[in-house]
Parts: structure tokens; sequence; C-alpha cells
């Protein structure tokens, strides 16, 4: 949460000459993603979003977000549209960073998300997943099963000094499930991280899905377990059968998923619990000491991921009910 | 350049539904001032800053703030408007802090500002004195005089770190401002932190004068001081003179100065100088190693202490040329 680049006013003008957006009326810093800084901008053509890649987003990565996003909107699905300069093109540069524009959506994320929450993204996963079939670009999951075992030596021995014993437990998760992993599910375009904060709502009507710098090819039923995780869970850690059934009957019923997926859903479940202990493992330990910024909890996901190793079959997450 | 409080959804839809406001529209937050949390509020009837004060600014001066706002801007100074919610009242409370909302200003702030921009200011400060003078609240100026010798203090020995011979320096240019500071100046309500950040412009016009949370009762000549300052002086630290004219004389068209202003102006230039030496200081000393926020540099004001040490009377910064 944080501005990383301060915008002088004078080269906004010069980047925005090459835009038809006529004239500036402002522009404000907000506290949003991780990994760029963003900014509200308004200009007499509307409301906007300008945002500066800094170092952590690989520039070769880029056309692949941005043309995904203007896909998927073609496609009917509500997320930020890039906006063209006078030569067509999405991606400028600005204070010697790579930069973009794209509109602004109305909406508001939801930090207790109820059922109807859990069945609207339910819905859209599931038209967000039909809407990029047939997108031309790939890019790979570099957080996915190929890249945990670089992540549980990253995290290493000192796993234990969060919790006694999480060393040896992830070691062996990861290569359980490096064993088990499905070959041959459909797979497509995934979010990769549809959390709560990237979908914004008005009432309980999904007005956008935002953040699209997770986004890659991998197992579409694999992007619907890391939904469960992040949206059917109860503040103590509890799951929701309730949240879960909305979660699966709304994206069942927009994209049927295949005897084959409800079968490997527990073991994508626990693949996807252990992507996100992971990272917040890593960041949780590469914290300076004496640093402001708290990373999120990884226990909150070793929570969850034993749970996910407690349930024999998808029926465990509200499934068939 | 922080949000440190999140607000959930439910918990603002439940402080809106105490305001004529419509519907939440949008909430994001805003790298925006580093003593509140700040929100861009979107509703149906348009739209909002929302701030939550955190414990550094005193709970007991926010009506002060709040009534300063709507004072000036009643009588016709371009700044936030605080909402008042259906009982009257402009202070509520949201997440356990204080919360207002109060409207918002088009407009960007200036990075390299231009002469026509230290006019514009010089006559938009002016406007600001005048709207001021019938306030009838009063907020004594902490970081004024009387405040500069806990600032030395606390600065103290550690100051020669920064700088070999600071703490010596500080000492002594406290110790003469306050035996020479002028005692029958005309006085009133300051806004005391006019810098750059905080006016905002469209074009070359003055759109909003923002951030009152340093507002308080001083001399007035003393904002001036604190604008040159803050307006005048160029990024390599040299005074600019056309700069300086520029404010001045925009200011003084608007509030003809006294000429007891007049004599006393240098040493104003001094005192605004070493307010923002020591404050910058204390913060610069105080951050904790290996933090990620970085403090102003200090030295940047004593460059400028160093200059107004040299100015002989008000025509250095180009007053009357």
């Amino acid at each position: 949460m944080a501005v990383y680049t301060d915008v002088p006013d004078d080269e906004l003008a010069r980047f925005l000459s090459q835009y038809d957006l006529g004239e500036v009326l402002s522009l404000k810093g907000i506290a949003e993603g991780v990994e760029n800084s963003n900014f509200i901008l308004h200009t007499s053509a509307g409301q906007f979003i300008l945002t500066l890649y800094e170092k952590r987003v690989a520039r070769g990565d880029l056309p692949f977000f941005l043309g995904l996003m203007e896909h998927v909107a073609d496609a009917g699905v509500t997320c930020p549209l890039p906006v063209k300069d006078r030569h067509g093109r999405v991606l400028g540069e600005l204070c010697n960073r790579a930069a973009s524009i794209v509109t602004f959506l109305e909406g508001i994320s939801v930090r207790r998300p109820k059922v109807a929450h859990c069945g609207a993204v339910g819905t859209a996963l599931a038209q967000f997943h039909a809407a990029g079939w047939d997108f031309t670009l790939c890019r790979a999951n570099t957080l996915s099963i190929t890249g945990w075992d670089t992540l549980v030596q990253e995290a290493g021995p000192r796993a234990d000094g969060v919790r006694e014993g999480l060393a040896q437990l992830i070691t062996d998760e990861a290569a359980w499930l490096k064993e088990h992993w499905p070959k041959n599910l459909p797979s497509g375009i995934i979010h990769a991280d549809l959390f709560p904060d990237n979908v914004l709502f008005l009432g309980e009507q999904v007005s956008g899905l935002i953040d699209f710098y997770f986004a890659c090819n991998d197992l579409l039923a694999y992007d619907l377990a890391i939904c469960l995780n992040a949206w059917c869970f109860e503040p103590d850690h509890a799951f929701n059968v309730t949240k879960g059934r909305a979660l699966l009957s709304a994206y069942h019923a927009e994209r049927p998923l295949r005897e084959e997926e409800i079968a490997a859903f527990p073991l994508l479940a626990r693949g996807a619990a252990l992507r996100f202990l992971l990272t917040r493992l890593v960041d949780w330990l590469s914290v300076p000491p004496g640093a402001l910024v708290r990373p999120k909890d990884p226990l909150e996901y070793f929570r969850k991921l034993r749970f996910h190793q407690t349930a024999q079959n998808i029926e465990a997450y509200g499934w068939g009910a």
C-alpha cells in the first residue's frame, strides 16, 4: 500500500499530451496495490487510474496484463480497460517507468463477504475464465507447483521460528502435492489473486474485477480453489460451508465443472493454501527489524491448509448439499 | 503518505447513514497527509474527502480546524468545506477515530512552481488572512518561537551527526530570534504550512488551499515568510528573486504590509527557516534504522537559514525592485 514514485505536474502534462483525455483536473496517489504506484487521475474526459510499474513487475509481462484486460473487457467482463494514446499504444513512459492509464471502475471491496458476495464472485470468475479462453498470449504461473520448491527453500528452517514444525510441514506438503498434482484438467487464463480486495461491488452486484498482475495460464479449477480460500473462511479461520456452496454452485452454473475437476478439488485447495502460506512466509521472514510495514499473517494459510488436509472430497466444501 | 486505518465497507455504510450523501460508489485510500488517513469518497451526491484523525492530531483541535475551513470558505476562500451530517455535526466517529467528510477540490499541486504560481499564492494567502480575521476560535502555535527550545533540546547534540556545528547553530539562532522576535505585528489566523503540496492549481489559477492542520494564531507576516521559504527557492537552494518579488508584491497588493512588518521580514524568514529545520531535524533523528520511510532533508532549511542570515532587509527578497 504505497506510492513509490511521485509524479510532478509538468511530467504528467507531457505524458498526457500523447492522449486525447483533455485537461488534468486532479491526480491523487492511492494506497492500493503493493507492486506499483497508482493514482486516481481526473481529466475533463473522466476518471482513470494511472499506474507506474515499479521494478517488481517484469516489463516483458505488461503486454500480457494489459492485453488480457482489453480482451476480457471486450468479451463483457467488467474490468479496467486500458486507454490508448493517439498512436494506439497502451503502454507509455512516465518518470522513467512504464506507465499505463486504465478506466476507473466504481464499486467498493467488501471486508466481510456475505454468502451473496461469494455467489457473485463464483459467477464472475467463471465468466472471466470463459472470456479468457481465446486470449492468445501466455504467461507461466511462477507461483504454482513448479515455483514452490524455491519458496520452500527461501523460507527454509527459519519457518520454524514462525511455528514449530512448519519447515517440515511445507517441505512434505510441497512434495506430496507435486506427486499428486493433476495433469489433465482444463486450463486457461486464471486471475490467480481474486481476493476480496480485487473485486468491486455495488451492493451485492460485482461491479468490477481488478488487479490482473498475477494473471497467468494455469488450471481453471485452481483459480476457483484460490477464491474458496480467500472468500469462504471466517475471521476465526473456520470454513463457512454456506459460502463454499454459494461460490462453487454459482461457478458451476456458469461453467460446469468436470468430473476430474470435482475429484481433484480438495487437492487444488491444498495447493492454493500452500501457495499463499509460502509467499506470506517469505514476506514475513524478509521484513527488516523495525520496519513499519507489517506483512500478512502466514499462519492464516497454515490453518486453512490443515482444514483442506482433512477434506475427503468436494462435499466438505458444501458441494451438492 | 499513508493510510493508517482501513475502513471496512460495512462500517463506512453505517457511518454514511448519518449523512444525506446517497449511495457509496467508491472509496480509495489516498497517499496524502502524514498525520491522518485520507480517502477519496465517491457517492451518488458527488466526490468528497473522508478523513480519519489518527493520534498525532489532538482531538480538541478538530473543531478549530473544521470551523476555520467553514469560516474561510464562507468568506470566499476556495478550500474544502466540511459536510454536515443530518444533525448538523461536522465531526463523527468511524473505526474508533474522529472522522470528517469535506468537499473534494479539483486541481493539482505544482512540483516546480513558476513565477506566476508564486504570485497567485501571495494573493491567495492574503485573501486567507483577510477571511480569517473575524474567526473567533483560537489555537496557539506550538511550533513557533515558544516551541523552539523544546525542539532544540530534542535534536540536541545529535544534530552534529547530521552536520558538524549544527547543534550550536540551532541553539544560537533560537536564542537570537527569541531576543529579537517582534511583538507588535498584526496577528491573526495563519495557515502555517502553505507549501506547494497544499495549494491546488488549475493552470496558473489557485483552485484550492488544503490541509489546515497546522493553522493557528500567529503573526500574519510570519505566514508569508513561511511561503517565501517554501515557494521561492530553486531545487539547488538558490533564492529566486523574481519569485520572491512576485509573492511579496501580490500579497502586498491584497493586504498592504505595514512598515514594521517590512522591517521585520528578514528576521521572520529566519524564524520560518529555523522552524522547518528543527522539525525536519527531529523527524530525521527519530527514524528507526532500516525504516522504509525517508524523512525530508533538514539541511535544505539549514541552507535557507544561512541565506536569510545574510539578508540586510526585505529588498534582498526582491521587494520594491
